[in-house]
């Protein structure tokens, strides 16, 4: 339970009810893992023995990591999808994870909505809901996700191998452009609304890539997923593992939406853009069918775009063959 | 990481040097149990087999839960401490947490004290920080802890027994005399500065009873850490568990700073003040040797101070013997 500044106050409800109302789900079996789940001190979970437990957590804030008024069904999706994407990056099966809420107002119907969308996630990937806070405050959610993975067969971000293939899982680039449309960019103006729409869901509704993360464990080396743009997260796994890279222009699937756009900004989109949460994996080519194998079982696109390399740097072999530097950069939430 | 809506920006140092600076310490040994701490997308932990995973997560914001302006060491220390009281309240053994953090600007100063309250506790109960986030945003603290405990033995809510005996460790009472006194309250102005020091601290920074809850794990019954008032937070434990109870006043320890204030005030502070982060806990009378034991051993002051009746409600004794009715209210994040 919460520290707190403030005197007793007249309740009219209040929390625990607003807890019930939209977060107990007495009708849903919770998975045999979970011992107890919302409503005591602590939640209490069973990993499988001998797994190791891999925790993420991510905070979404109002305005800065979404649009004031989206959708809350589409928010409740995001919100677990991104923090289950780094269990897919590590390769680690969902147990569960923990909800902190700082709402402005007790708005009911964009709670249910907001539910709605945290659920239906949920369930998709059996990983419930087994605690959290709620609170007032400015509208901030943090979730916090437990998954298991077998000791050794995490996916790093210090494990890649020089000589090592470069992967990557469908397609980065429709996030930054649905930003940029969003944001009313002009080079974004010309999207066809067909494009749009498909554009748009792949910002606001991503697909944790966790089918694919969990086939990888053990068959790839190191994975992280895109979150920040595709060359910016690549050099977290070159510096982690002392290395460098280069990335195949041509081998990059363009999005539909994203053909018409001049190549500078296409480039912008696939390689800086963020928001994308694909998995970047880097394996050794002799697993090149293991890997097929696992994008085939899992029902993932997986292509090959690169390459690791022992020298540092990271560079671009455009459309003519020609090898040039690219910047590690990606989006920094404390940049001014 | 986490999703945005903000298109790449120049960096400045930014979110990954601001990590490195306050929140990575390569001069400290982590536990055997941490696998893989800060820096990959999950943070990797090998509980003890056969353990279950004890999970609390808690939100801080600014001006609801602290004061603006509260000294950023004590509020590191707080922030830490109120969440392993959860652990402590199901009787589980530290084995980290992670920190989400939302920031309004980097101060650099600000963030230096904050970790240093932090780490001071988190060292003590080793306890380490193993991942997080960090964003720009209205001042959120949002701390995710994790321990162990073995299967069957953790302190839930729902095991109170009709009969059992009600124990509470320490005092409450003097957080809330405390937050009357900063709120400037009337009837707390007259405490003497020798008191106000000592009273301060117990709202600043609490300490968690995590050696009196892991003794008590397999010799208690029920257990919950007091963080809404002695009072509100009894009956969560009396609706799980289906029961009643009544509370000796004479029984209750009252801090000294509480002394001379009239007793409607002294009811006020300790039966329904809050942010007390003490244990309270039901066992059986048979067993009241091993948890004196168990308080002894724990170096924590542990006492009896009413017990659990098979007949709902929960009443007070007071100081002439008489049994009268006492409101199960506690504070509500959500009241108006």
């Amino acid at each position: 339970m919460t520290a707190k500044t403030q005197p007793p106050e007249q309740p009219h409800g209040g929390e625990f009810a607003l807890i019930a109302r939209h977060f107990s789900r007495p009708g849903v079996a919770l998975p045999s893992a979970v011992v107890l789940g919302v409503g005591d001190d602590c939640a209490l979970l069973r990993p499988t023995p001998d797994h190791e437990l891999a925790i993420s957590s991510d905070m979404l804030i109002e305005g800065r990591h979404f649009f004031p008024h989206t959708d809350p069904e589409s928010l409740g999706h995001k919100a677990l999808a991104v923090n289950l994407s780094d269990l897919a990056a590590m390769g680690a099966r969902p147990l569960g994870f923990t909800l902190a809420l700082a709402l402005p107002t007790i708005a009911d119907a964009w709670l249910a909505a907001f539910a709605r969308g945290l659920f239906a996630l949920s369930d998709t990937h059996a990983c419930p809901l087994v605690g959290g806070d709620t609170t007032r405050g400015p509208l901030n959610i943090c979730i916090t996700v437990f998954g298991e993975v077998l000791p050794g067969r995490a996916l790093r971000r210090d494990a890649a191998q020089a000589g090592d293939d470069l992967w990557l899982s469908g397609r980065t680039g429709e996030a930054r452009l649905a930003l940029a449309h969003r944001l009313g960019e002009p080079w974004a103006g010309a999207i066809e609304p067909g494009s749009l729409t498909l554009t748009q869901a792949r910002m606001d509704r991503p697909t944790p890539r966790l089918a694919l993360g969990m086939a990888l464990a053990g068959v790839a080396h190191a994975a992280l997923d895109v979150s920040d743009g595709l060359a910016g997260d690549l050099g977290h796994i070159l510096r982690a593992s002392g290395l460098g890279a280069e990335i195949d222009w041509s081998a990059l699937p363009l999005a539909p939406a994203l053909a018409s756009l001049p190549l500078a900004q296409q480039q912008e989109c696939v390689l800086h853009g963020g928001d994308d949460y694909e998995l970047l994996v880097t394996a050794a080519p002799a697993a090149r069918e293991q890997m097929q194998a696992a994008a085939k079982a899992s029902g993932t696109p997986l292509q090959r775009i690169g390459r690791l390399l022992s020298a540092p740097g990271l560079h671009l072999i455009n459309a003519q063959g020609q090898r040039q530097p690219l910047a590690m950069r990606g989006h920094d939430h404390f940049s001014a």
